[in-house]
């Protein structure tokens, strides 16, 4: 019989498409937030492409300039959990005939204001029509750089390392979803200061992402539920799995000391949730996002 | 009364949606093949992003393999009409969660045969998920680079050049367009032996893309009808509006010599189709594919 994309899990899926094209030499392995390229410079070159659906990453009714500040964010989201800044994009969006030109102007104005922010610029765009019905897609791809010692990878864990996350989990489609800051200065600071060995961002939920991050390392974990910073009315349960968080998820050693964190970032956590153990010692995490099953 | 998609073409929209961002300064101007940015080096980056979506731009029943190639292929060829080649490639897949896996698979083998066949290789990927009944939409974004002497953007042409195009046009649909080899090793030689002054590639058809290389150039243009190359069984008609063409569009100095053109590439033709001339004193073409209305 004939398999579905439904019945194979998103990170099953990509493992089988990858075998069958020629893939660059890159530092990170698959998985990761995003493609590091070493083209001998001083920079390491960061390269990524993201999708938004109409119906699935925002609704019909979304407002189009926090849409487009999304479809942004999100990529300079996983250029930061590589200690690297974003630079110059590339958007294709794929509409119905009928939509308005004001949702699409609104939707470029939220890009712009989002691209501003964060010193990233459009290198170039496409528009192609969708049959009526269709969901509109929009495809952001970029590339940016990070200093050669300054890339954090999510395979760099170690066993020992403590696990620690960013601000506080769940809740994220009450609104943080669309309006959330991409955390580049911190993860820059991370990176630095608090000597990370593994980082990502949280987009699929810390239930789907830990044991990413873990298995990248070659690793097993353990988590203090009881540790995971709660956003404002929000159960464990909603942390764990909600997704779009979009906080940094990173490994350091035992000793990293969060030093003067909290006054370069007021108001913003850095919580130890738990910690890397050998591989096969560790818990179980089920749950989470995933985008086809 | 709300303006819709469908009631503006393809290049007004984008002209009015790259206002609202920061752009990178670029080399090339609005509407070439490709993004050029200059970061100093001796080669000049490239970047490009297109879309494909399912039963505008392939037939849902089309073969994976030939959707595949027709993606990379596409995007290989904008490379190509600047003198240049792509390097790495970004690919998003949004599709409905019933679409078989050997299809999504197919497609990848197809890409993954043209980015061998053209020295590419594939650096990132994302699938996501259309509601059901959607249409798939696959873009592509590319990296790629050529030598600071060597592009050449639809800018560059002067009044009095030569117009050429490579190949035969019209009727693509009948296949070609699934099955195009994009013109890289011609266009290198037709920068470097040719004198190009102006270059871009056909894909929305002679009569939509000469206007555009011609006002991007500051220049009119007179076309000979009967000049132009028709692919067998083909009308005029058909050679000016079918598009998908993936031939060469280009602009030559009057004296520029085709020298060994036929012995480099046998069975490929070069044909004057008319020339340059000032603004305002051409002739006005309509017709072409446009994405929107």
């Amino acid at each position: 019989a004939m398999r579905r994309l439904s019945e194979i899990g998103e990170d099953a899926l990509i493992e089988r498409l990858i075998r069958l094209v020629p893939k660059c030499e890159a530092a990170e392995g698959p998985g990761d937030d995003c493609a590091v390229v070493d083209d001998g410079g001083e920079r390491l070159a960061l390269l990524k492409t993201d999708g938004m659906v109409e119906g699935v990453h925002f609704l019909k009714g979304a407002e189009a300039k926090a849409v487009g500040w999304k479809a942004v964010a999100r990529v300079v989201s996983d250029f930061a959990a590589m200690g690297g800044v974003a630079e110059r994009f590339l958007v294709t969006v794929a509409l119905p005939g009928m939509m308005e030109i004001s949702w699409i102007e609104g939707f470029y104005k939220g890009m712009g204001e989002c691209m501003d922010r964060y010193g990233a610029k459009l290198a170039g765009g496409e528009t192609c029509r969708v049959p009526e019905g269709s969901a509109a897609v929009i495809s952001i791809a970029a590339t940016g750089s990070v200093e050669r010692g300054m890339v954090v990878l999510r395979s760099g864990g170690k066993c020992g390392d403590g696990l620690w996350v960013t601000g506080r989990l769940g809740g994220s489609l009450q609104g943080k979803h669309l309006t959330f800051s991409p955390r580049v200065e911190e993860a820059r600071w991370l990176a630095e200061h608090f000597r990370a060995t593994a980082m990502m961002d949280l987009s699929d939920g810390l239930a789907k992402d830990l044991p990413r991050l873990a298995k990248a390392s070659g690793c097993g974990f353990r988590l203090e539920r009881e540790a995971i910073p709660l956003t404002a009315g929000c159960t464990l349960e909603q942390a764990l799995c909600d997704g779009e968080d979009f906080e940094l998820l990173l490994a350091a050693p035992a000793d990293a000391d969060t030093g003067d964190w909290a006054e370069r970032f007021p108001g913003l956590g850095l919580t130890r949730i738990g910690e890397l153990v050998a591989d096969g010692e560790g818990e179980i995490l089920e749950g989470g996002w995933d985008h086809f099953s």
